[in-house]
């Protein structure tokens, strides 16, 4: 069940409403005043609401001036959540192998993102079923960002999801390359083409899998956190074009 | 010399001038009225004005509504010109090792490209020359489309151009491959995913070369014409960005 404490509003007008949905911890952010019903933006991110959040608050303040609500959710064994140890082994040992220059093991990727994905998926459907029996909030809904075999999961088997940004900034294991052929919503895939945490030519091979008939590739000069500010823009100009 | 006939006016008031400069024929779009100088962005295009002429004029109107002059040149070889007997072998041979399903010779992409490159390139710094003293044009210069070689020896030795959109649909000789880190404007590349009259790994390769720190590679599903309407916006809103 859904528990929402109390607002804030911040500035431009945008209220943010932090909630727990079964004890997960995530935010909300709408416009101040309700018109009709807004679709929904997923904002998916790498773990650590707090620490993320000044970066959430820029990302949902424009999906919010272009008429949709935003949310997120608690990354499982993010931020304040129990740790996953089995994962947080499998993150060391990826550092460890990159640092060391070596081959990213398939089993390494697998043991980091699966269990994620396993536990995600299901966490963002449950709250897609009580954000849209809240006043205001309607569908379609769109996904967001990173981690991109979570959002590609989610664009394989939530219809309610009808298009999607996916973030490729993070190992992708084999399977979820095969679940992506089975993908046919509207995507826009970033990619970070010097993102030393990623692998380029397994996110290329990601974008080739996706079965989707209308698929967009932008790849960038820089690193992780380098995406260009006009991405954002682009992201809107995709969103509109589809949730509207 | 650059030499204009008649001109005539368009649908929406772009103003059509067709020219010839030493003998190549060419097309030069402009708002009816001027109002301090423009300035200018070269159609790069694959041959044949004529066949082209529908196409070119949709992107020419997206360049004068945002404010841009345009011009289009024919290519050596392309329309009435002289056939270049040497380049019709080389385009042969592409198409039947295509064809046949067999890896194209770098031999026979040399024989093909580069001397397009190297005729096309000094008749498009030529134009440039004309076109800058006409009154209301004034710099700066984007390049726009394909032959994606003749864009990146453009962008490598012609300080005039400070922004340009490449269309990577066609076959890069090795050599032009190296000489792209040595260009450092910022770029659009497209790349359509699916085209079969391109290698795809062999576009990524001349992507990570070009040597410029704001890149950006768009790739769509599709094939060789089947580039998708928004991104003439994108390019629209890229060259806004660098241009003005």
């Amino acid at each position: 069940m859904i528990q929402f404490s109390s607002g804030q509003r911040l500035d431009g007008g945008l209220l943010e409403r932090p909630f727990t949905l079964d004890g997960v911890p995530g935010l909300l952010w709408t416009a101040g005043t309700v018109s009709g019903t807004a679709p929904v933006i997923l904002l998916g991110h790498p773990g650590g609401l707090d620490g993320m959040r000044p970066r959430l608050v820029e990302r949902a303040r424009q999906c919010v001036a272009s008429g949709f609500v935003a949310a997120a959710l608690e990354l499982p064994g993010g931020g304040d959540r129990p740790r996953l140890p089995d994962v947080d082994r499998a993150r060391a040992d990826l550092r460890r192998a990159l640092e060391a220059g070596e081959a990213v093991a398939d089993d390494v990727v697998d043991r980091l993102v699966l269990p994620l994905v396993e536990r995600a998926v299901p966490e963002w459907r449950a709250l897609l079923d009580e954000l849209l029996a809240l006043p205001g909030i309607g569908g379609p809904v769109g996904y967001s960002g990173g981690v991109i075999s979570i959002g590609v999961r989610l664009a394989a088997v939530e219809p309610r999801i009808v298009a999607s940004v996916l973030f490729a900034g993070s190992y992708v294991p084999r399977s979820i390359v095969e679940e992506a052929r089975r993908v046919s919503i509207p995507l826009l895939v970033l990619l970070q083409w010097d993102d030393r945490w990623n692998d380029r030519g397994m996110a290329l091979d990601l974008f080739d899998a996706l079965g989707s008939a209308e698929k967009t590739l932008h790849a960038n000069t820089g690193g992780h956190t380098g995406v260009p500010a006009f991405e954002g823009d682009d992201a809107d100009r995709f969103f509109r074009r589809h949730l509207r």
